[in-house]
């Protein structure tokens, strides 16, 4: 029996859409709600949604204001965010690595 | 704006109960139901519904049987489980490289 660790799977970041959201910040740092949505095609209930668990869990940073009169919200990556999303990423190659035997 | 096909994620793989079970299905082709268990570190009943699931999908079947008075429940994987499981590891390969630039 090979034990397999799925609890060091960060459970936070392994949902699809954020996932998405996190894979998107790791390469632009920063996005605009707009841009997010449309990146992921996704709703903006749906995104608000999953930006907030990634904002309580530290992982990101949220930030309102105006562009003149339109409201912009505007997403980062924080540094735990970025610490997280390179460990769920080596997990996640380790798992791949565990079965790339059985192919 | 680069777009993230989180679609094209298979989410009867992707949750992590399902995900440990494929990878260790991958690596073993066989396994009963509690050596899938243990080896997940899950609760009978998660590990049920989970299994089902994938049952549902047609990636694994479900063999009941009795090794003398003893019920056994063992689990394959399919062909089209196999095949979707290696794709699903190549939409997350692919996922991992875009964002290897990032780092």
């Amino acid at each position: 029996m090979i034990p397999i660790d799925i609890g060091r799977i960060d459970d936070v970041i392994h949902g699809r859409v954020r996932l998405g959201i996190m894979t998107y910040l790791a390469n632009t740092e920063t996005a605009d709600f707009n841009e997010l949505k449309g990146a992921l095609n996704t709703t903006q209930g749906n995104l608000s949604v999953h930006l907030s668990k990634l904002e309580e869990a530290g992982y990101i940073e949220i930030v309102k204001s105006f562009l003149g009169r339109k409201p912009n919200t505007r997403v980062r990556l924080t540094r735990p965010g970025r610490k997280a999303f390179a460990n769920y990423l080596k997990v996640i190659a380790e798992l791949l690595d565990s079965t790339s035997g059985g192919e």
